[in-house]
């Protein structure tokens, strides 16, 4: 039995709310379940350096949390004066998964940023973080077409990500900060809308996991994410 | 006539929502208009090193603005290294205005860390912080009186903060971005329940000003911060 | 009755010291009894980027303390690896509160770096700072011309800047060390040459204070600026 | 064709140096090809301060590049000042690994830190500093028991890394620099001596891809594993 | 001729003012020519960890310099976030300098620091810091002893310092920064009361020299520290 | 008798190795002993911006220690964020030293970045940096001759350091760390080719020394360059 009493291959309550904030070219307020991810696209006409006059455009994400967004305090990183490692982990990785889906040269010489700060935390802060910044990023796309700054196609598919692993035996689905603290193996899956993968990291809390086991996470997730391409396609409707 | 259509001595429409985030022992989602603020309250049972075994406790602030609160997106300041000279200014400045109000003695040998994260900004975000902060800052303390953590009276009094400027010539009461980007004056006023001062800053954007004219903005602050503690307690009741 | 005996209107012995460095275009040793501060100025034709071209210039400052010149060592802010809250929240005072009195425009497109460095620190180092700032500021321009390098006049007034509190009480003028960390109530006010305001900071140290304490501090403050003003004339003269 | 004229499922030429530096308790020098790391295990007596007092070890891991390891010059990070994004990644993604199959409870309360450094990078270079860490570490443990200081089995089973890819269609083994840089899909499986699974991170650079190809690639990885481990084997015995 | 018009072997006109600052347990304002410096020597009951429990103390130094010290304004170090290179390695060799003259055992467990801050530089502030600073340290150690802190001598000689070069052909001493700028070699020498070299550190800033030049240079230096020497004896007399 | 048994003046056994990483312009491992260092020699065609466009080139060195290079592991600089002081010191050394060898105008205007690595550390790693960064600097000079891309000769001669010191009354020549860390004092000689002098740097660790000692020292020094010098002409013959 799960903590939260789902079945195994059941989400929590997902809601991806657009327009949240009043200045942003894009924006979603994702919650799954507990979990609040207020994500924001910037559009700017700037490139990093390093992709200057190349005629392709870039698309990245910056990740954040709230100091309070956890049961205990976590300190600022501002303050810190770093990133974390594991901020620059999710960051890097949501920057991914959203370019894996975009066409860059359809772009144009143009930067989207997608910033993801978590208000609350109750596990997998990146897959919903993931999730609703497709949501911001096809609303920036959208508000770029209606000034027709774009020729083509930019978002070539839905991108949306779950989380899997294996709680007490049993391969479950989007586990929640009670589950994941306890999970043997636990997995996140990006995927497309029609069921492709972008990125796939599994690992190995306690227990290294068999190729079945594995097999059985990347179905459950199949199914999660296709759940969640669904919602995107409602809410963007 | 001000860009809002509003009367010089009006504010901007103010809410104030308790409990807004899970885990903290106090929040509070403040809004001055388009100027959204998210504050939590955290009670540790942990000083700074200074401050060990003297019998008393302490109250400060941190001050963070997400990237694209604002019109323009802002770099993160965890992304560059480190807090902007306008950060420090302001998380001061909320830490000094809630401490006149504690009992630090009362309060014993815990600190709470008050977090003010800007969601979208409107001008005025400092003074929304403040008078949010109270609200998250009472709910701590209610947390702690439940639980029979405290013998006496902590809380003073109530502390709220307003801006007031001369925008075209006029005191204005709460300047939005619109005004507080073209006033003359711009002064912040953070009061107590009684009507007693906490801090005054007012400075000449452009031209120095008269006495008359920085008595007139205060008389302005003291209706405004008037209304803001009628408010508060309509939350805490 | 004061520490110093001095009486409640009482300024410390100031004095101005033009010329100490050797390089600088403009430089002013002040004292206002132990607090010392060397001033510099420094002329360059160089701009920050987001000011560039706009037919302006500007004039910035900077404040730091020698790790001796308080009671005990401070720790050097560039051993430490940044500047910390209070330095930077003075060195943008000092900054605002010269511009107010320079016409931007007339001063073209150069910058002007005040660095007020604290050699010894009895109290009113911003102050003290801001006062003989103005005087390193007029060297610098009295500089320029004699170059033939402004065609209008730049500095608009006198700025100068005096703290006052209340101390066991009374409201007294231009603290010392003593005084300021017992003081009740302490404020800075920085105002021009004919008496108007461009700066006031007024922070309850341990209890709120009520709008006439406020007004017997600006009362005491305009008395000490307007004397601090004599002594800039008679040290430009 | 590859460049390197491999069979698909053909490792780079391997080879796992033990005892290539003086003061170690472990190291490992490991060529994958042109790829060279010097791996060092270092045990200390002290932990991590959130890990004191509860029994049982850690097994951390630091990694970096020399700055010409690359075909061009690669900035030092220490001199920039901060660990890049990648850097944070691939270190983490080390030790992760190597506590997949440690056990702490029976290293006591030590610290291993497993330093890793890339001499020479020709893709691949996370990879192999698992395969070397391994041995590095197998090394540092048998240091210990030669020492009597453990009185049970520390190492659970041997842990090796390899990298997978679809270059031009083709699901190939043990990327090089060359065909990393155009591969469409890139995966790196971490897996134990008996063959099940500790870290998965497959990421579509270019285009999503099928659960096939992704089953394709998990069957290289098992030859390639199998292969590596057989080499740890000779190498510690 | 040298630019200043002093014969090769002639020292600027060198003074060393005790108790400049009113805090500090010893001071000196120490002067060369146009190099002015202002050192202040620290005593603290505490030292740094790996020192402690041994019974003995440590001597340290730090150094800076105040923005419009030089003929441009520098950077100040605590906004640019550190120290260069340079204030390290000088305030390395003025700690060294000065250790090598004090009974560390004799000190007991107790820190000294020195804080060397350049006003103004024309050359050979690294000289005439170390010259300065054993006078401060002096003042700091007589001041231990005029409160029976110490049961035994603790300075063991004087520690002078000044530089040398060969500047258009010919040895000269003390270069100041019109001669230091143009100089073919540079040698900075710290020597004791008695004659003997605690420090030597010779750079060929255009061509290498030869141990004859060198020789020459570390006779002049003799002279120069003598004399230096001298000059301390009068000024703690 | 020296820890080593080497007679006074006897250089441990020396190894240039040349062409050891695979993308470097010029590389060499050099042994001094149980001291490694891997030097490579990067050539770029930009430089840093104050010496741009003045018709010369620029040598600069980086010097970094693999965590595990010592008999306790170092913090890795890159994970303290920033090098520290030693590190500072050594890499400008180096960079003075070669560039004392170098004509920067026949360089054209290119830099080349020389980066010295310490594998392991048995003392002296400055002297074998310098002596192996010589022979690194002479590939890469030889790797843009072969391309015609040098009209004139560049290395104007051989550079080579070594270390002596007063070991036990005794002076020796190329200290290991058993003599370094108890000799009386020590000193670091770079010298040309023709035995001259580019740096000198001696240093009284325990006891000032006198200048006979230091010219003793010398002589050893001198003759220990010369051999270093020859068997960098049989390296890159």
């Amino acid at each position: 039995m799960r903590p939260s009493r789902r079945a195994p291959d059941e989400l929590r309550p997902v809601s991806l709310e657009r327009g949240v904030v009043k200045y942003a070219e894009g924006s979603c307020m994702v919650k799954f379940g507990d979990t609040h991810v207020l994500v924001t696209a910037t559009l700017e006409e700037r490139l990093p350096p390093w992709l200057k006059g190349q005629g392709r455009g870039w698309v990245t994400a910056e990740y954040g949390m709230l100091p309070r967004a956890t049961l205990e305090r976590t300190r600022r990183e501002a303050a810190a004066g770093k990133q974390g490692g594991r901020t620059v982990e999710i960051q890097r990785l949501i920057g991914r998964s959203l370019r894996a889906a975009v066409d860059l040269e359809a772009l144009g010489e143009r930067q989207i940023t997608v910033d993801c700060d978590v208000i609350q935390a109750d596990g997998g802060t990146r897959t919903a973080s993931i999730t609703g910044a497709w949501v911001a990023l096809a609303d920036c796309i959208a508000w770029m077409k209606s000034r027709n700054m774009l020729k083509m196609n930019v978002l070539r598919d839905n991108v949306a990500a779950i989380s899997c692993g294996i709680y007490q035996g049993t391969p479950v689905l989007d586990l929640d900060y009670a589950e994941d603290s306890e999970a043997e193996t636990d997995a996140n899956f990006v995927m497309t809308g029609d069921g492709r993968i972008i990125e796939v990291q599994g690992t190995a809390e306690k227990t290294p996991f068999s190729q079945d086991e594995f097999l059985a996470l990347m179905e459950l997730a199949r199914k999660g994410v296709a759940r969640l391409v669904d919602l995107q396609k409602l809410a963007v409707a």
